[in-house]
């Protein structure tokens, strides 16, 4: 069992290649290989028989090299994020778009060669007007260009599936909350960082409103889809390969509350509200909430309730330890 | 007004080239410069300034060097069609995605330019499981390798329109009917053929049951939509700058009884129903009928009904003579 993960250096890719050594197997065997490739060389764990890379995917000739060792299973997580996509045109769809292209091209170039690929979409391929509950058959209408990057390439794995060159499936994965670390350029980095730095008895800004909707699941619940993905059988998809998933479906009051619930009063009163227009208004036009029946179904699952996203970030991220309570916030 | 049309050589090309020189004007402004540019050199009328030219748009030097030229309005028409598009994967990616890529690129990397860009789409872009009459807010779900590169298209026209750097819009034409001249590759031949061979006093095969229903225009109704589009303020159409368009509504029941009401029963008796189960199937996955809302309500028009089709074909192909009421069948 080959496994290829582009975008290895990221967040989701670092937490994958960890759960992927620590399992030792997929779909049942054993795995003998595990290439990583990111723009920066990931780092390769210690005793484990493959390669980092650095390499850009959006030139062919990369994906060319990459694709000729066959790998059984490819997770393709390299991605910009929505706000460097939106702030540079090119380089945008050079990573998002063409580095997809480039990878589903080299794999169809391959003979007698069809690979699991499991991609990560995004629930930015939908955009207002929207529902109060979207649907599994919402249409896919971005609003911004990694939304349309990521749809573009949710159509390409339909139909190369379809086909037998692969044996893909898009992913629309919720928004990570908490995503550990320092923020970055996406417009939604809020949502985690008024979990985060309380959590580690640091001030947090909130640019929305307390009544702001959105869809979450933790990035151990991230990686747990993308196993899930790698393992499913795919026939049941049918000719749509593209799947909304399971998340928690929360105001920003309900994180407030559940982070109260857990780290007390003193963690919330680090939550300082600086409106900001900008952001609100790039949120307005977000999905709130979904009914991604297709894969409830297929066994996908996310948390049940904020709480569980909190505590989950506890234990992976923080050693089980909050500093806001030791400070005597019960 | 500097126009440049892709796809020039092809049939609705032109069609399309011809209209735009018996006009003389585009948006109110005279044409002063002509682009034509196909895989063949296309023919340029007489006296018209501008230029014909061979090129592989899928080649970025190619797309760069006709936008270089900054034409005002460009009719996006090149692609290959549905049956060559699955039987060459790579030849359909390489025009029909990424010549339109090509395009695209090439258009915003010009400084200070936002040309009009009008698209040729499909209802190839909707595929089954979908309802008798299609919404306009039909989920694009294709079962084609041209359908799916169609709707990567449109996706990326309306992005690169929301942010400025196109006024782009895709138009989901109907099936062409009468289509001209010979077959070609396109699994839907056949609804043309049993039109057009009759009415020239030869036989024709029919490979599906009369029940069959399919949504059509008239390639003189294909040339005033793109005409229309070009004309058209485009901010009404806010975000999704994809548009269905009207067509008329027929089972192959309804051309055959169009036929016999215009050419009498001698032009019927030249159908011969040979049934085609791979080309059944095909047309089992297609869309019946739309409810073009959006389009109507923008001034698009087709033909009210198959017996309008048939004259126009009469009028523009066969000079307003039927070889086949000559020889008695009224």
């Amino acid at each position: 069992m080959h496994i290829l993960i582009t975008g290895a250096a990221g967040m989701i890719g670092r937490k994958l290649t960890d759960a992927l050594v620590a399992r030792g197997t997929l779909q049942g065997q054993p795995i003998t290989g595990l290439t990583l490739v990111d723009i920066v060389a990931p780092v390769l764990p210690d005793g484990v028989p493959g390669a980092a890379i650095a390499a850009d995917l959006s030139d062919p000739a990369a994906a060319n090299a990459l694709i000729e060792a066959r790998p059984d299973v490819i997770f393709h997580l390299a991605a910009i994020v929505s706000g460097e996509a939106e702030a540079d045109l090119h380089k945008g769809y050079a990573v998002n778009l063409h580095g997809t292209i480039s990878l589903c091209d080299a794999i169809t170039r391959e003979e007698d060669y069809c690979p699991r690929l499991v991609f990560t979409s995004s629930i930015a391929v939908f955009g207002a007007p929207l529902p109060e509950v979207i649907p599994d058959d919402q249409p896919t209408l971005p609003l911004t260009s990694y939304g349309t990057q990521k749809a573009m390439g949710e159509l390409m794995i339909s139909d190369l599936s379809r086909r037998g060159f692969m044996d893909g499936i898009s992913l629309r994965l919720p928004t990570i909350c908490i995503r550990p670390g320092k923020p970055n350029a996406a417009a939604s980095g809020f949502y985690s960082s008024i979990l985060r730095e309380p959590l580690a008895g640091q001030e947090a800004v909130l640019p929305v409103p307390d009544t702001t909707r959105h869809w979450f699941a933790s990035p151990r619940a991230a990686v747990g889809f993308l196993l899930h993905a790698a393992e499913l059988d795919l026939a049941q998809l049918g000719q749509d390969r593209a799947l909304s998933l399971p998340g928690v479906n929360a105001t920003v009051a309900d994180e407030i509350a559940a982070l109260e619930r857990i780290a007390g009063p003193a963690a919330t009163a680090l939550i300082r509200r600086e409106p900001d227009e900008t952001i609100a208004g790039i949120v307005a036009g977000w999905p709130e909430a979904f009914d991604p029946a297709r894969a409830r179904a297929l066994g996908f699952k996310a948390e049940p309730d904020m709480d569980t996203i909190i505590r989950a970030h506890i234990e992976d991220e923080l050693g089980g330890h909050i500093t806001i309570k030791e400070r005597g916030a019960d």
